[in-house]
């Protein structure tokens, strides 16, 4: 058939314009292939009209397909999310403890001052704010991280404390392990412990977050659904270690990063020179467990100057990004990845607010790394970003006497530190364990002029550091508060709702949200089945050991961080660099 | 011509798909028009050509068309806001004086508790949630309400007590002064002093916000440009009162509430009773001025058993708008309006969240109402409400004691409470004033058990009252935040981001903004040239008595909120219902 015969063939039926049928066969071309040209003024005309009647078809075809074209494009700008819910799908998920929105306006500024940079320069999450959640758990105003991160995992409210369990205590189906089962590639990166509250909602099931050797066993593998996790960088070493080996905190004798490795097939690694090895995740094999530091990693702040002994969190979630993304090349499913900055929450409990920014910009640097992969790998994806609440109750502002306030904060007193409280407490027990005797110069010259960068110390101010320095976290954390003029109302967390960042195709978290609707987006843009797993998991709840916990009580309140934060526990300091703060 | 040409006929001389040129009359109509049908196969197949191609091209033209229409369809959804820029349309901007995000939880969980609803019930605000606005002023991280409300009005940064003046000491156009220009009729409603910082900033310029005599003279017209208001509702009485009368605040003996009348044509009104005789503004003649108070509204907590005398922020907000509706119906320009919650912000410089979980409530309400303006009156319009910044620094958790507190707050403190600390202080003030006896009675069941329904006040808590009755306000509203654990870090602002609502067609607002964009949204949406009010000022400057102002100090500091607020000043009270918190 030539090729200029009408497109819509099918269509000739139903245009019968005349009533009478013909049958005719069309053999010769309709223009450029006429042989034989007939020059009469009849002929003249019926060629006019067949050019005319041509070039009406060709432009008007040709304005369909320009239109569709738009149409479509337009159609795919407006509704990312629902016209691309077929094809290969990638989903970061980042999580920023205890990061409420003071903490942007605080790191902002610092940022501004640090930089001399314009008024209105913004942090790279600030350009894709698109929303607040509101965080309280089934039995509290005021959430907890393990509630927190069920909410994210499973998509439903349970009590604080709850490692995605209910609050009948069955176990709920996470995204992670729901994405594993559909076959996606998974992964978990954090900068505390990976047996912490938010890592372990994800891949384990417990009544109470301070299991975190069951967690650790779970997340490797002795899990109801197996090993469910593919890659996992970060701290908490001493869970996975047998307690008869120095540098554990597990309660028995078994060897977790061995059972890893040898029923489950993990690679393991626990070092900055074999994460080097890693080159940024294009030479790593899968499942890989890395494991560098026995509890948290240092704040950002202090690593400034131990970058050769720990990995940050930009290079590990660049690490796990390009690991997954290799290992998913020749799948028809993409990866599912949680990134976490965990210690931005450490410095509001700690009410340190010069640890405190250090740890948002090195959030806020992984946030930025994470919407470059999709920028540029052109892979179909989303980045979500969220915080499960705030910690500490931080404001930017504070008045320091009763005479009215000045409107005023100043980002210079951060900006003067180079040690976070937390740091400056380990070095002065370890000063003071050392048999040291010239305390006072230390802790006057050291630790708070060089340290924390403070030259106006008052004697007062040095005297309540040498009198009680199991409590000196604190009371340095409150120098570097007061001079700045930041404000805190708890060592806890607060209600506050917290904000929501994500990438193009996020779109339906714009707005306000319960923190279980965060959990539910994810759920839904990768089309998974969590309600299976939940099912599963409760036929085979057996397997989770949820009966090892029958005797620890629940009270309401929160042992682990009591037992970390409560002053008189600080006694048993120094417990070497890697300090567990929950 | 017929009808059935070739449609692009200006298109023929690009199709020349043959290179000879022809010359021909087309004087037979091309199918239907054909008066000697010719029988023989050649004919025929020429006539089937010409039908095919006919019907391609009526196919094509009619897909042309309903593509078209789909494609400005949903160029139109996707655009609202541009789409749009033609026709009459209404603008209506709601401040939130000093609500931050914290205030949002804490409302939220107030309302819950008290009116025992799911975990999930949300305000009308949390419904229009869209994004956040950043408030820095030029001169400090912290502004103050007068820098606030000029990013507002003229969209550009000045310094703390700026009343739409620019840091070079010239005025800026506001966006009210350039509707009202362009033919929108223009209106201001507060809960507090009309002349305070917010609805100054929209009608009048002052190079410090205390000006606030100067204020109220440009308000009612004695104004480079005239009268810019229509309709004025709100308190201040006092700055419009002659100081040989009682009840004037103003340091010269003008009468202003003569001048509006007599010279600038304003209906004025003073009290509930002419305020119900505008029928919700459906029976109010323009320009109306309504001062129902000398200085500021009673808090809403308060007002509840005083509704006889104040009318509400929704019942002014109502009138306000039902009343420049109607007066602008028959013009092809609408109105521009701002209605501030202004009080948000006194319960948070005084530290008292029952007063202003309830203040929060009524902006809430008369939001609502906006709301259902818009999708009832089916006028063309937009609802943008935002703060200025946060008040107080609060926070929706507090710790108590040193020990590692529990994730809670208490609700059902707030509710317990039925007056506001301010209220308290007022009652006790005129108690001691009036030579009562039994003051440790009357405080104790009075005011702490009955008013604040605190039942378990310490001796140490009423004695510091009855020693220091002077500073009782902050004492009570101490009471109240330590059992709620609500914290405060300041009687001060904050640099915290606060939330941005607005209803369809404010999609340009969504995402985190420099409150400088909110003001410069404001005046796109208008379409107006807030520069060339700006030039016309520079004229005309001489007429705002500037000068006047050169001799006030600027010293950095706010005098005129220190003098309320310091604490030594408290020693002036009692000074009526209508005390005056900036």
């Amino acid at each position: 058939m030539p090729s200029d015969q009408p497109l819509f063939a099918s269509d000739r039926r139903g245009s019968s314009i005349h009533s009478e049928e013909r049958a005719a066969e069309e053999d010769t071309a309709l223009l450029g292939g006429q042989r034989n040209v007939d020059s009469s003024p009849q002929s003249r005309t019926k060629f006019w009209r067949e050019l005319g009647l041509f070039t009406w078809a060709v432009i008007a075809t040709a304005a369909v397909i320009v239109l569709a074209v738009y149409t479509q494009h337009q159609g795919s700008r407006q509704n990312d999310n629902k016209a691309a819910t077929k094809g290969k799908r990638n989903l970061i998920f980042m999580v920023s403890d205890g990061m409420g929105p003071a903490s942007l306006s605080m790191t902002r500024g610092f940022r501004q001052f640090e930089g001399k940079l314009p008024h209105d320069d913004v942090l790279v999450l600030d350009k894709h704010f698109i929303g607040s959640s509101r965080t309280r758990s089934s039995n509290s105003l005021v959430t907890d991280s393990a509630a927190g991160a069920t909410a994210f995992s499973c998509g439903l409210k349970s009590y604080n404390g709850a490692i995605s369990i209910l609050p009948d205590h069955t176990p709920c189906g996470t995204i992670l392990e729901a994405a594993k089962k559909a076959g996606y590639k998974t992964g978990l990166v954090v900068t505390t412990s990976v047996t912490d509250a938010t890592p372990a909602c994800f891949a384990s099931h417990a009544r109470y977050r301070s299991q975190e050797d069951l967690i650790a066993q779970q997340e490797v593998g002795e899990h109801p659904l197996g090993r469910v996790v593919d890659i996992i960088l970060g701290g908490g070493r001493c869970h996975f270690l047998p307690n008869t080996t120095s540098g554990s905190c597990r309660g028995d004798n078994r060897d977790i990063t061995k059972l890893a490795q040898d029923k489950y097939g993990w690679n393991y690694i626990d070092n900055r020179k074999d994460f080097d090895g890693l080159k940024l995740g294009n030479a790593a094999n899968l499942p890989l467990l890395g494991l560098f530091a026995r509890y948290n990693f240092p704040y950002e702040i202090d690593r400034r100057n131990m970058s050769d002994v720990y990995p940050s969190l930009d290079e590990m979630a660049q690490t796990a990004i390009n690991a997954l993304h290799l290992a998913t090349e020749e799948s028809d499913k993409g990866f599912f990845l949680m990134i976490e900055g965990s210690r931005i929450d450490h410095a509001g409990h700690g009410n340190d607010p010069a640890a405190q920014v250090n740890e948002v910009l090195a959030y806020d640097k992984a946030f930025g790394s994470v919407v470059k992969f999709f920028e540029q790998s052109k892979t179909q994806g989303v980045l979500v970003a969220t915080s499960d609440h705030e910690t500490g109750g931080l404001s930017v502002a504070r008045q320091l006497t009763p005479s009215y306030p000045e409107y005023v904060w100043y980002p210079e007193v951060l900006h003067n530190a180079s040690s976070s409280a937390e740091h400056s407490h380990r070095r002065l027990a370890g000063h003071i364990s050392t048999g040291h005797n010239n305390i006072k110069d230390f802790v006057t010259e050291e630790l708070v002029q060089t340290g924390l960068g403070i030259k106006d110390a008052t004697e007062k101010e040095i005297k309540s550091i040498l009198d009680n320095p199991q409590f000196s976290s604190i009371a340095f954390a409150g120098m570097i508060s007061r001079r700045a003029q930041i404000g805190w109302s708890t060592h806890g967390h607060s209600a506050v709702d917290v904000n929501i960042y994500g990438s193009k195709g996020s779109e339906a978290l714009r707005g306000n949200h319960e923190n279980t609707e965060v959990g539910n987006f994810l759920q839904d843009y990768l089309n998974l089945d969590v309600g299976a797993i939940t099912e599963e998991l409760a036929k085979k709840s057996h397997a989770l050991q949820l009966s090892e916990v029958d005797s620890l009580p629940w009270s309401g309140t929160l042992p682990t961080e009591e037992m970390v934060h409560s002053f008189e526990q600080m006694d048993s300091l120094p417990r070497g660099l890697e300090m567990n703060l929950p």
